[in-house]
This record gives C-alpha cells, sequence and structure tokens, in this order.
C-alpha cells in the first residue's frame, strides 16, 4: 500500500483498477525520400483521418460538455485546416526531399517555440494546441495506434502525465471513475475539465507514472487531494464509507436544487452563478441557479478571426435571457486587455498588464467594439431581465462617460423603433481598491455592485495572482479585504442597492459564512457550487455571523480570521 | 514672435540668445582598409580620447552635482573599458578587415537593439548609455568636431532636440541660462538635471528645433511651459518682470532656510528631503531641510558587479547620520526587483514586476542581503538619529517577520560586544492599499509610518503610473486616495504615533493644503522644494485645511478636489 499526496483537483472518491495512459514515444528522424507526390499524399491522408477524429470528438463534447469546451476541437481543426501550417510542411517535403513526419514534427516545433516565447497567455496556450494537434498527425503518419481512452470498456482510474484536451474529451463517464496524473494544479485545463464531467481528481501528484502499474487497485480521493494504490482491506472500507458519505451529501444537496436559499434564521440570499457561454445556463439551471451573476462575454469575442458582429452577440445574449426564463441575469461588458488578447485587436506590449489598458480602460477608448456590444445587449432586454456591469471601472468619471456612451445608444435604438426594456440595472465590478474606498459615492448613481475579489485582492495586496514567489499574499481573508467588502455593502445598503460578488470567494465555504454576516445580497459562483452552498447557508444563523463578522473585521492577520471561522465548525 | 508650449520642468525664467546644440550626422560606410593595425591604433586613439572627456567631466559632475549625478558617466566609463564591447569591434576590424566607424558602430547598434529589448526599464537605460558613449568615440574617429556645451562663453539659452547626460553635465550656469528640447517629459533626465542645476528649462515642446535659429531671442518660461522666440519690447518687459518676481520669491524663500516650518496658526510640521546618496545631504541642509524622510538606498547596490559590503554600508549611513548631525534620517532597506534589477542578482522573469517580488518579499526571502544591510544599519545608528523604514509591507506578519530578524540581528551585534542605539524607531513604507485600511492595526506595533504615494496611487488605481495609456487614472487628489491617507494618519495619532510622507505627493503645491489639514506630520521631498512649502505653510491656517480637507474627502471625484484646492488661491 503507497499513499501519494497531490492536488485535490474534482470532489469525489474513485476507487477501481489502474489504467495507464501512455502517448507512445517514438523518435522522428530525417529521411531522404524520391517520390514527393506519394510522401504528400501520405500526409494528407494522416491529416484527413485526424480531421475526422478531430469532428467527432469535438460533436460528443458539445452534446456532452457544451460550446465553452467544444471551442478548443475547434481551434485544433483551424489549426489542421490553417495554411500558414501546412504549406510549410508540404514546401518541405517538396523542396527538400524529406519525410512527412520529419517535415510536420520541424514546422510544429517552429511555432510552438514560438508561441511559447510570446508573453500572451492566450498564445502560450496555443502552444499546447499545436503540440496536442501535431502529436495526432504524427501518431496517423508513424502507423502507432495507442488505446484511445474513449476504448476503454472497464471500470478504471486512469493514470497519466498529464491528460490533453483530446484525452479528457473522450472519458467515458461511465468507465472511467477518476484521474490522476503527475502534473497540473487546480486551474489546469485537465483540473478544470474533471470538474465538469464530475469525475474525482488527484493532480500535481509528481510521481502516479512513476509508482503505479497498469492493474494495480488505486483510490482517487478528490475530496483531500490523496492517492492510495493497493489498499488494504480496512482503508478500502474506510474510502468506500467516505465515498458513500459524499455521494448521500451529493444527493442531499440535490434535493435542494428548487428550494430557496435561506440562512438557519430565516434570511434570504440569493444564489447565482457565473457563466461564459449560453451552453452553461443548463448547469447553472441544473444546479438550482437563481440566477446569472456573472456572464462573462469575452468568449464570444474568442477563437474567431474578427469582432463578433451585433448579431452574433445579439442570439448569444438573447438565448441566455429566455433560457433562465425572467431570473436575473448580470452580463459584464468586454474584460479584454491585459493579460487577455484577440489576435485580430493589436494592442501595444505593456510592462505591467493587470496594471494596463483593459476592460472599461479599453471600451472607453475604442468606442467602437463598445458601443457594438451595447447595441446587442439593450435589443436583447426585452427577452429577460437583463443588468449590465462595467469591468474595471476605478473613478465615477468612467462609471459616467460609459452610462452616458450607453444612453446614447439606447436613445439611438428607441429613435429606431427597436423595443429596449425600461428596467435594465446598470452595475459595476468592484475590483479596484479606490472603487471599495469610495462606494458610497459610487453607490448613488449605480443599481448595484459585484465585488470581483480576484482582482479586488490581487490590488489591494499590490500581488499578482499568477505570480507564485508572492501567492503567499493572496489573502481573500485579510481583515484588510473584508473591511473593504464591508465598506461596499454597507455604502449599497445605505442607497437602498444591492451588492453581489463574484469571484472565487462568494463559492468557498470558509468566506460564506463571513459574507453572510457582512450583508451580502448575492452570491455568484460556479455552478457545481450552488447546491453545497445553499445547504451551508441553511445552517448558517444571519444574526451568528454579523457576530462573527465583527470580530473578523478586528483582526490583525488572515491566519486569525481562517482560525476563527474554523471555530464556528468545530 | 512665436509661442511654443511645452512642459515646464525647471522654474524660473531665462532670455538670453539661442544656441542650437546640434550632433553632427553623419552617415558610417563600410571601408575595406588593409592596414589593420594602422586601424586598431585609430580606434584605440578615440577611445583614450574619449576616456580622457569623461573623467574630466565626471570629476566636474562630481564636484558640482554630486555622486549620484556622476555615477552615469562612470557607467560610460565601463562601458569603454567593457571588454564584451570593445573586443568584437577589434576583432571586426581585424578579421574583416573593415574601417573602425563602421565596426564600432555596428557592434554598438547590436548592444543598443539588444538593450531595448529588454523588459527591463534599467537595461533599457544601459541602450542611451551605449548610444551616448559611442557617439562620443565615433565623433573623433570621425574627426567631427562640434561646438561642445562646455566651451560657450556667452549667455544663451540653449535649443535641442534633446540633451544628453554628457550635454548637460557640461553646462556652465554661469553662460547657460536656460533650455529648451523638443522632447523629454518632466521626470526625463533632461528635466532633472535641469532642477538639480536651477536652470530654467521646457522640454516636450516638439517643435523649437524646427522654429527657432540661432541667434533668436528666446525666453524660457519655466513656470508655465512656454517658450517665446524673439519677443517685442512688451513681452521682453512682461517677461523681465515675471523673472524679477520669481526671483525675489527665490530670496524670500531663502531667508527661510533656518526658520522652523509652522503654519499661519501655529502649527509645527516637519519638513524633510528625499535622498539618493551621502552627496545629496549638502543639498538638504542647503535648503533647510529639517530631516531625511527617505533614504533610498538602492544607489548602493547600483552601478556595481556585486552587493555592497557591510562596511560599505556602514560608511555610507555614517556619512549620512554624521553629517545630518542629530536631525532625524528615515532609512528605506533595500527596495529592489520589480522594474529594478541588479546585473548581479538574477531574478525570475515576472509577467508583473511592480505586482511581483520586490523590496521586503525579496528581502525576507534572501535574508542574507536583509541582515548585511540591518547589520551595517545597527553598527551607523549610534552616530545620529537612524529610524528604519521596510517597503512594501501588505501585511503585519511581513512587518513581523522583518522586525523579528532586525531584533535577532541587533541582539547578534550587542553579544559581539558592538555598540547600537536604543532608540532607533522602526516603521513601514504605506504604499499598498491593504495597508493603509488595516492602519489601525498596524499602528500598535510600529513607530511611525512614510505614506509612498507613488505606488499607494498606482496600486489603489489599479494603473501602472509608466504606462501612458492609463496615466489619467494616477490621480493623487482622487477622494478615495485622500480618504486612505486619512484613515493611516489618524491611525497613527490614536496610538500616539507620527506619519510622513515620502511620495512626489508631499511636496507638491495643490496637495499640501491638503495634507495640512489631514494632519500630516512630516512631508519629505526633493531638497528644492522645502523652501517653496515652508513658505506656503506659513501662509495657511491648519484649522482652516481642516474644513478644507473635510470637504475633499466628500467629494465626488479628483477634478473636484482640484477646483475646491484652487479656490482658496483665488
Amino acid at each position: 500500500m503507497a499513499n501519494i499526496l497531490g492536488i485535490a483537483a474534482s470532489s469525489g472518491i474513485a476507487i477501481a483498477k489502474a489504467f495507464r495512459l501512455e502517448h507512445p514515444e517514438y523518435e522522428i528522424t530525417k529521411r531522404s525520400i524520391s517520390d514527393t507526390d506519394a510522401e504528400l499524399a501520405k500526409l494528407d491522408a494522416a491529416l484527413e483521418i485526424s480531421k475526422t477524429e478531430l469532428e467527432a470528438i469535438k460533436e460528443r463534447t458539445l452534446q456532452e460538455m457544451g460550446a465553452k469546451k467544444a471551442e478548443i476541437f475547434e481551434s485544433h481543426l483551424l489549426i489542421l485546416n490553417d495554411p500558414e501550417l501546412i504549406s510549410p510542411v508540404k514546401d518541405k517535403i517538396a523542396t527538400e526531399m524529406v519525410n512527412a513526419e520529419f517535415a510536420l514534427n520541424e514546422v510544429a516545433a517552429q511555432f510552438v517555440t514560438m508561441f511559447e516565447n510570446m508573453k500572451s497567455t492566450y498564445l502560450q496556450e496555443r502552444a499546447a494546441d499545436m503540440r496536442d494537434v501535431s502529436k495526432r498527425v504524427l501518431n496517423h503518419l508513424m502507423g502507432v495506434n495507442f488505446q484511445s481512452p474513449a476504448e476503454i470498456r472497464e471500470e478504471v482510474v486512469i493514470i497519466a502525465e498529464d491528460l490533453t484536451p483530446s484525452d479528457t474529451a473522450q472519458l467515458d463517464r461511465n468507465f472511467v471513475k477518476g484521474f490522476t496524473t503527475n502534473i497540473g494544479g487546480r486551474t489546469s485545463h485537465s483540473a478544470i475539465m474533471a470538474r465538469s464531467l464530475e469525475i474525482p481528481a488527484v493532480v500535481g501528484t509528481k510521481e502516479v507514472m512513476e509508482v503505479i502499474q497498469n492493474g494495480d487497485i488505486v483510490i482517487v480521493d478528490g475530496l483531500e487531494g490523496n492517492v492510495i494504490v493497493n489498499p488494504d482491506e480496512a482503508t478500502l472500507a474506510e474510502y468506500r464509507a467516505k465515498g458513500a458519505a459524499y455521494e448521500a451529501q451529493v444527493t442531499e444537496w440535490r434535493k435542494l436544487r428548487d428550494e430557496v436559499t435561506v440562512s438557519k434564521d430565516g434570511v434570504h440570499v440569493e444564489l447565482a452563478a457565473n457563466i461564459g457561454t449560453p451552453n452553461d445556463v443548463a448547469g447553472v439551471l441544473d444546479n438550482g441557479g437563481e440566477g446569472v451573476g456573472l456572464y462573462r462575454t469575452e468568449f464570444l469575442y474568442m477563437g474567431r478571426d474578427e469582432l463578433p458582429s451585433e448579431d452574433v452577440q445579439f442570439n448569444a445574449y438573447k438565448t441566455v435571457l429566455e433560457k433562465m426564463a425572467g431570473k436575473p441575469v448580470v452580463v459584464r461588458t468586454l474584460d479584454i486587455g491585459g493579460d487577455k488578447e484577440l489576435p485580430y485587436l493589436v494592442l501595444p506590449k505593456e510592462m505591467n498588464p493587470f496594471l494596463g489598458f483593459r476592460a472599461i480602460r479599453l471600451c472607453l477608448d475604442r468606442q467602437d467594439i463598445f458601443r457594438t456590444q451595447l447595441r446587442a445587449l439593450l435589443r436583447a432586454s426585452v427577452y429577460g431581465d437583463l443588468r449590465i456591469m462595467f469591468p474595471m471601472i476605478a473613478t465615477l468619471m468612467e462609471f459616467r462617460e460609459a452610462k452616458a456612451v450607453l444612453v446614447e445608444e439606447k436613445e439611438k435604438l428607441v429613435a429606431e423603433g427597436v423595443a429596449v426594456s425600461d428596467n435594465i440595472q446598470l452595475g459595476i465590478m468592484v475590483e479596484i481598491p479606490s472603487t471599495a474606498v469610495l462606494a458610497d459615492q459610487f453607490a448613488k448613481e449605480v443599481d448595484f455592485f459585484s465585488i470581483g475579489t480576484n482582482d479586488l485582492i490581487q490590488y489591494t495586496m499590490a500581488a499578482d495572482r499568477m505570480n507564485e514567489r508572492v501567492s503567499y499574499l493572496y489573502q481573500p481573508y485579510n481583515p484588510s479585504i473584508l473591511r473593504l467588502v464591508k465598506m461596499v455593502i454597507d455604502a449599497a445598503h445605505k442607497e437602498g442597492k444591492w451588492t453581489g460578488m463574484c469571484g472565487e470567494m462568494a463559492g468557498d465555504a470558509t468566506a460564506i459564512p463571513l459574507l453572510l454576516g457582512l450583508g451580502l445580497d448575492e452570491f455568484s459562483m460556479s455552478a457545481s457550487s450552488i447546491l453545497p452552498a445553499r445547504s451551508q447557508l441553511a445552517k448558517l444563523s444571519k444574526a451568528d455571523m454579523q457576530e462573527l463578522a465583527a470580530k473578523a473585521l478586528d483582526m490583525q492577520t488572515a491566519e486569525q480570521v481562517v482560525e476563527l471561522v474554523q471555530a464556528i465548525h468545530a
């Protein structure tokens, strides 16, 4: 029996036989060829079969996991159809008279290196796609067959170095009970997919591939981040019980789907979800979401060659509003720039993109982009309870300017005879310290606040949340953060407005007692967190939590706050 | 008569004949040579004469402007002595049989491009040095003579595209009455040099080189950022009067040198200076500084190949304390990392260096560096009123950790029999929003606060202050900033501690009334701002300014605050 520690990436307990997912390793050597036509035909055949596979995977992902998840395979298909990749490979074969594998591998490697050296996260991710796609084609060129995860027909736990997007898309939940990998973190692609598929997973173990053999019995404890190999009977029994308890809890949570969210002392708060695409709405409803607290519109702008038209946007917004059937939908206007880049929108390189030209700063400058989005939103407003929210507002002048643009577009539409709702709430993200500190002034002019804790924490602590060397400063429970949250909530209530939160903190079990106590009105989180949150809130008294929050505000350190909250569970 | 607008870079009025400072333009062509020895000798001769010139300029700068300003010429000399530059030039001459000008120009251009592409500001500035130095040597190689600014022997106003460090160092204040340039801003090198030399200057005009001819009569209005070419008699008279009034004001300011700083209603505040090296102390005393509010110790670590030893640091700190003769000296511990790099301290590249691993974050990790500095400070503490300040403190845990290291080193020194003062005040920079918001908790443990507005503003507004696209968000008068300042001052006073400010805001005439009203105890600024500030404060009633500040705290925008303050002058 061996015990391997890793990162808990997706909740639940899986117990099954190990299946090692190994990508075939082979060396690609340069060979001179004489029949270039035959070699080109070989390349075309490998490309075709790869495309067919990808179409199938994409279709299946679309059905089972939604459009957002399927997008990655759309990108893979785009790569395979991209003459910028394929032409140089064919040229190389024809002019240098070399074998197709060698030519493809060389050209793909150049692209990978190029992408990896880009500063943009977006382009760095393209390197992974390029690697994944070229490997697929190379497998076919080399005539290598390996057992695809799609072909698994018995209950297993997958053991892998890492899972590629193609791997995860092919997992069949009926057979794949869980997985564990050597590399990755809580926000790596495979971890996100695991949560979406609701498969228990432990990632970043560094050694499962070294320790576990095919056929070993493996327990994946996605609750604690533990992997146990060939457990003894007592351990097996213990984990079966733990798994059953977790399943029971999930079942209990599911019963809360159609319940309203109330605290033990009967106070209602709203539990909403963060979404990225219209396809995510199904998950929101399935998890009993009372609204959409954050619709990130960036995905509309990604994975395409030009700005999305007003109609493309209108259709997306309309779909979400209609599917939500009158429940509130808070749409955040475009939050692009900084580290989030679009290939067709060339922005100057910045030394500190997180402190740079992005979101509303960019939209107020590029009003063509902003006005198109606002028109699409205004047109969609009659299909539900639309609320519009501007990101990265730092000053009242910015809010007034953005609002003025919205009012102008509304007047134009009305003049054109287009129906526009008269009850669109207009709010802002509070994610910049200046706005939190001045919330009393903002509250006079906005309809609502939504606190974006991810950014608010990083700016308040002056620590890049992507930078591991300062990650110890990403402190949601620092009393300074709680004080800013309180300032915002109190300011809103004084003016009869509401405050939501759409950062990761809103769905965190340690934060929820504090946020209830601070008076937060709306909690927006990933859909899968809604039912656990509803269950937790039903056990908390708001009056007690107000006392707890008051104590937390007077603490000196984040560590003390965490201790304080954990004591209520003890 | 023509009127050209620019940026007021250094106060005062200069009226004199125009002297166009033009760097000779020539084309460098590639020529084959046969006698490589002769060509190498030619290069050596040009290098030698350049070095002799630079030694002289460096010496003169050291005498007239202090060690910090002279450092740049030390860098230039290092470049000329650097085999990494010179060897490839000589190799090129010898192996490619080309002329020295061509070889030097090629190699220097490669370095310039390389430096310019670096992310680090430090290395980007090395590109300017490389350009300046290679131009000097090329002039000698080309046998080009141009009138050096050092040779000017009549009263002139210099007109230039830009002034290089070498140019400004050679200006003789007896003859050069002012200057104006096409490019540059308030913080560009030439602007800083102008203030240091107390020569009126207007920079960033975009067109003085196109409009002004040698011999034109030019007025440089460094107060308003105006350049007037060939003024009529009425204008000349007007500006002579304005210049005389300014001179009279300067004379009045100088009378305040030995006065204490008191408001109209008799409240004392302390006016201190920011310094970078021991040589800057003379300017502090000459301008009536009541202390050093910020001694930036970074310069001790720059322009060298390894970390400064404990003794090198001890001597610098001791010198400053002795020269300040018992007046308080606040020393900030090393604030390196982020954009400020040291060649001998290799740090990982960061996506957002301003939100990264720097200052106390780095010092708590690299305790070898930190402890050496603290030991040097502790040993120097017996020579005056030393106060130690930690930069970039975001949490109380960081302060406690840093303090623990200091206490440990103190105990070690005492055990070794070394004399250490028992009255060293220990404070922190407040430049991160979390610390301002939690100032009441910090005030229980620190001896003083010093608000670093440059960073505090950039983090609070989430806007990189070096990024022009978001420069509109660098708002010292945003009510949110004033509220944070108030939180810090009130928190300190409640615990009987004092609060200073060492950002640019402390010396700003618009900020001073507000800061007096908010209760700031110590204002630390560039030495040349002290006397104007003392003069301004004598005319302000603290009681009135308290009312003004209370109004400002309740304003909605920075624009309203500026209006409010300007109304008191009207």
